[in-house]
């Protein structure tokens, strides 16, 4: 959950932090969202950090932000994050690994098995470069991209998954384990082939299938379209993410997606029998409506193991949703004047529905303020909505 | 949303009311999310409602959030409102248009030929009893259900589809579009056909898919489940929705259902044998990550097809991105700035991270304002990033 229009310094001004466990200077190359936000943190709690970027755009935002400094170090860093492209990674690991022999070098790869075959397939590498090498892969970043999106707090809570293979180090690892702590998240310890199973499941056949139920959607006229609800939302956000980072994440992780896509093509198989059916011989026909029964329940039992009834996210803000009339100056008016209410506004996100004479704003404070915020809107003639803590 | 700190009328307690389109008195058959949410509408707008259910309970809730009264109308009512489950909503509403002489009579279930079809065939039902039904669908209730969670707000801004036949009386049609703009949705004229082609792809596939790719968490051991993420969480989302509805809502179109099943089982097909080749052949195998990255363009191109807010169908607003201090009262002070500048805020969103110094206020304006609030928003010291149109 973002912070906005706060006190001086935002969260990490208010709670005393500990000592970072992680030795500088630690060098990241690649600033995109991951690398940049790992510097962001680090730097924040007082590590060394260096960038290093291809692109000499993206290196500046990344200073810019506060990811740290945009040269090379002055003395050999104790840990390298390799957070580029996944098609770019193992080479770039294996040039690393060759470059400061005594750094632990790590990479943010969303697969691993890929890599970690890369590398030990590679002829210039030995077990002694290998030992100090250990996989990694935080779990986040959703849809942003981009240094510009960087954010301190993009790992808090979520998990890291750490693969060491049979050849590394304790001490290596350790240090991964460390970088984990040190950003807030939550270690997860993880062959690569498990980790590549676990996100076949819980992300990369998610990935898939949204892509294809939006892709469906170019067939549709704007009648259609202008039919589309929350839950079609949902089910295709993620289907905007970018092409060819995806077509690199799924040919990384080839066999666990391909047999999944299997289990989930031999079911979409028998729904069609059933709807076939159904359509032949009425809604009711023998065999038919069951089996569609089932598929559903079988959706209600598979959701119902997602750790964390609404993401596990620490629930820390209400959302008061506030009608908008779409005439100019009405969302300044709400601002300055939820300003003079003296309510700080967490976050803020604005929804409009096509042809509605108002647009919902969703105003995220802390639950303690909600009646009061609510009070004084309503007297000011708003018209007010509260929404679940989210 | 729900209201949770309601008084009683949610927002209309605000705002002074036009007198409801709809005269009473109104009937309403169901006592469910819908029948009870519509009739907290109506008589929040002083339209006498009547209920009932076959549930003494569900009608004793339905009465006491203020749907209505509990008892038989003691006259004809002018309109009767079918809202029962799906597979039983054809039976209903021959008997109602039996029953009521005089009465518009519509239903509210998710598909509207299977209902249509059968009332047509029903050897009780003449052409005059038929001209006084038509169709509909308020796209409204997402996966909460029951009158408890019935809320006056529910269809605000939502489309509802209004499925006149070749045989309703205009009289019939423009009773429902009046109720629909009593509950201030948006009425959209489908046919039945075009209606059920239409939540085949915005609404029955998502459903089934986001089923079959929580289906696929069975097979997933706790440790995989920990790395779910947002993405996950959002696609199967409506996963949790009941199997006994759902069922009969898909076998209530079948037939558009499984043909848009049929072009995305013909597309896994696809992303399968790119996958086989990638496992065989590596990451690079020609054709294998081509294929992929297509399949993930299209799914974008269909989610932006979406209306709303990353619809990007009216290309009509232009974003200024602009970097707010994270220091108290900066939020403020550009809206009041903006203000006084004289250009119009379509829209608004905020991107920040608490570690970072800076947010990001995303502000949409009309293109041709782009220059002159750049310029005065930087002559203020503002720091100022023109975005592409949006």
């Amino acid at each position: 959950m973002n912070r906005l229009d706060g006190e001086p310094g935002g969260f990490s001004g208010h709670l005393p932090q500990q000592p970072a466990l992680t030795d500088g200077p630690v060098l990241i190359i690649g600033t995109g969202l991951l690398g940049a936000s790992i510097g962001l943190t680090l730097s924040g709690r007082g590590v060394d950090v260096y960038l290093r970027d291809q692109s000499s755009a993206a290196l500046a935002i990344a200073r810019d932000v506060g990811a740290g400094r945009a040269e090379a170090p002055e003395v050999q860093p104790t840990l390298v994050v390799v957070a580029t492209p996944p098609d770019t990674t193992d080479e770039i690991v294996a040039n690393v690994l060759l470059e400061f022999e005594q750094a632990v070098v790590t990479d943010v790869a969303s697969v691993k098995s890929v890599v970690l075959s890369a590398l030990q397939a590679n002829p210039s590498l030995e077990p002694v470069h290998l030992q100090r090498y250990v996989g990694s892969h935080p779990m986040a970043g959703g849809e942003r991209s981009g240094a510009i999106a960087a954010d301190a707090d993009l790992f808090i809570g979520r998990p890291w998954v750490i693969s060491a293979h049979p050849g590394s180090a304790h001490q290596a690892t350790s240090a991964i384990r460390n970088l984990a702590l040190d950003v807030e998240a939550l270690p997860v310890a993880m062959s690569a082939e498990e980790h590549d199973r676990a996100v076949a499941l819980v992300s990369h056949v998610p990935q898939v299938l949204a892509s294809l139920v939006a892709a469906r959607l170019i067939g549709g006229g704007p009648a259609a379209l202008s039919l589309a609800g929350q839950g079609l939302r949902d089910v295709t956000r993620i289907a905007a993410s970018n092409p060819s980072l995806w077509a690199a994440i799924l040919a990384g992780n080839a066999a666990a997606v391909r047999d999944q896509l299997r289990l989930v093509a031999a079911d979409l198989h028998e729904l069609e029998v059933a709807l076939d059916r159904a359509d032949q011989d009425g809604p009711l026909a023998p065999g038919a409506i069951a089996t569609l029964a089932q598929h559903i329940a079988a959706g209600n039992e598979g959701v119902a193991r997602i750790p964390g009834k609404h993401g596990g996210v620490p629930k820390l803000y209400r959302e008061v949703v506030v009608l908008i009339p779409d005439t100019a100056g009405e969302l300044g008016r709400l601002f300055s004047e939820i300003g003079e209410i003296g309510v700080n506004i967490e976050d803020f996100r604005m929804e409009h529905s096509p042809g509605q004479k108002v647009g919902m704003g969703y105003v995220s404070i802390r639950p303690s303020e909600t009646d009061r915020l609510v009070e004084a809107l309503e007297m000011r003639d708003w018209r007010v909505v509260v929404g679940p803590v989210n």
